[in-house]
């Protein structure tokens, strides 16, 4: 059996920069037709000529003309009018985290009020920059994300025209948000779409599946992949796949995030296989990011999937990737660009 | 400020064997007149003569007078009133694991219908022996203590004359069922006293605070922390503290257990007094145990701790204690046998 998959897209992404943007880039470029690259670099990406030279830094390290990395500025609310039409070819969205929320996110938002955001929401809004958010309060680990949605509402509101996007959601809450609002949109991670709390802290701790907002119940993953299964149109894939050193995963004090890149589309068709849905796979990887994100260009890109099993190699430069040394059972046997 | 403790105990406490009991068993002994010790070794402790041996490579590691190590059986449904009578002397009690739930647990007890627990407990009730138990199903790691509590309630019911210790409770529903039953008792360790998941998977992942049963929200914190500080009759201090060695920590599927033996006195005494009832300290590590464990025979120890600040070691040997690196305010300043 064979699967085709026509210019998947991976529209949340982590490439970190340097050593590490050469070492795992070609990991997202081997699968994907493009990504959208989160700009939560230290320091953060902030201004034209940082997104010109990390895009530059970004194709070097991938050397393949059928992958587009899709550049994010790091959201700050004194960006106006001016400064974002000027960056508005450089970008396709800016991505807002509250401060101190996630890696390298200390230099972001404090505090929601209206009032704050309103110079760059309505630059936004009128120049049709979407908005990605990392929606979590500092609240209780469990209830962070459910505790964020009255945000998402309020912004929601006050920018009926802004695009706004709930970033790797992950509870039952968020799911039943996202259709709320005409301009609430939503991504899903592979690993969320797989794993609760349990298997993070429920046997041995298993520090390779750490990541914010950390997994939560039984009922919430099950309303992510009713969702995600569902090819509900404004819902797409966002591996917000991140790259750590094997050390900085295995230490006291483990950094977060999942390195999925590598395996992503083929654990991804073998699951909506799995749930007789592969027919909505092309939307939760493509087609919904294509009607969501309207300024997207998407190279061509004809990915081919097999049903023919391998082994996941135990690290990619020195990083552990989800399933490290397991079996998976789908492979990608053709790429045509 | 002095604060005098007489006869401290820690009643649910793991000495381990071989080299790591060496090694860390003194951690206890300088605090501590006595400490259960748990019998979840490789194989379980399931015989007299296991007992005795284990007692007695205990002492040696010990090699202090004014320690006594109260000794539990693992328990067996196939144990019968002539063996328990046999054994009776050498114990203080038996613990009950549901199988698979913690380390070493394998060969515990799989379902709990009262018939299948009958002859046992029926032998333990007239014997006067009580039952200690990891009261945790293998449900959804939240709420899996949760969830054990009808099966508490029906042994219970079922064994009136047993006194049941639920061990190392950690959830406010736990709290509340304590009162339900006469026969109903629980410990407390020092860690879920202090830490809620939000320490564990909160920021970055902390292997030294992955214990089971997991930390759980604040809410259930707090509903400890009122218990524990109430001097409540029904609950004594047990650490389960639980030595890995640094590198079962660290590590991708991490061993659960938080090592708090050489510091688990001092700082239960600043949290007694910071909460302004440490009146209430000798009831909840010596005095309710006493009253409890009526069979119990303490050795007379004062434990003399004063407000002078120390730097707890990195490591014991390889063992990571928690506030590793951190200064503590409380010491242990004097210590008459």
């Amino acid at each position: 059996m064979k699967i085709e998959i026509s210019s998947p897209l991976d529209m949340h992404l982590h490439l970190r920069d340097g050593a590490m943007l050469d070492n795992i880039a070609q990991c997202s470029s081997n699968s994907f037709a493009g990504a959208i690259v989160m700009p939560n670099l230290l320091p953060p990406v902030t201004s034209k000529e940082e997104i010109i030279a990390y895009k530059k830094r970004i194709k070097l390290a991938i050397k393949d003309d059928t992958f587009t990395p899709y550049m994010t500025l790091f959201f700050k609310n004194s960006y106006d009018f001016d400064f974002l039409s000027s960056i508005k070819e450089e970008i396709i969205a800016i991505k807002l985290y509250p401060a101190g929320i996630t890696t390298n996110s200390e230099g972001g938002v404090d505090g929601f009020d209206i009032e704050s955001l309103k110079m760059t929401l309505d630059a936004m809004s009128e120049l049709e920059i979407p908005l990605c958010i990392h929606g979590e309060t500092n609240g209780f680990v469990m209830d962070r994300e459910s505790e964020f949605i009255p945000i998402y509402e309020k912004i929601a509101t006050a920018f009926p025209k802004l695009k706004i996007i709930m970033e790797h959601i992950t509870s039952k809450d968020s799911v039943q948000a996202l259709d709320r609002f005409e301009n609430l949109y939503a991504t899903i991670t592979l690993h969320h779409l797989i794993i609760t709390l349990d298997d993070v802290a429920g046997g041995m701790l298993k520090p390779h599946l750490f990541c914010k907002p950390i997994a939560k119940r039984p009922e919430d993953r099950f309303a992510l992949r009713k969702l995600a299964f569902s090819g509900h149109p404004k819902v797409m894939f966002g591996s917000d796949s991140a790259p750590h050193p094997q050390h900085a995963k295995e230490s006291c004090g483990c950094a977060a995030g999942v390195f999925t890149a590598p395996i992503a589309l083929q654990v991804l068709t073998e699951l909506f296989l799995q749930n007789s849905t592969i027919e909505n796979l092309q939307k939760f990887v493509s087609d919904n990011a294509r009607n969501i994100y309207s300024n997207i260009v998407i190279p061509s890109k004809i990915v081919t999937l097999e049903k023919r099993s391998f082994i996941v190699p135990s690290n990619y430069g020195g990083v552990v990737p989800m399933f490290a040394n397991e079996e998976i059972p789908f492979s990608i046997v053709d790429i045509k660009g």
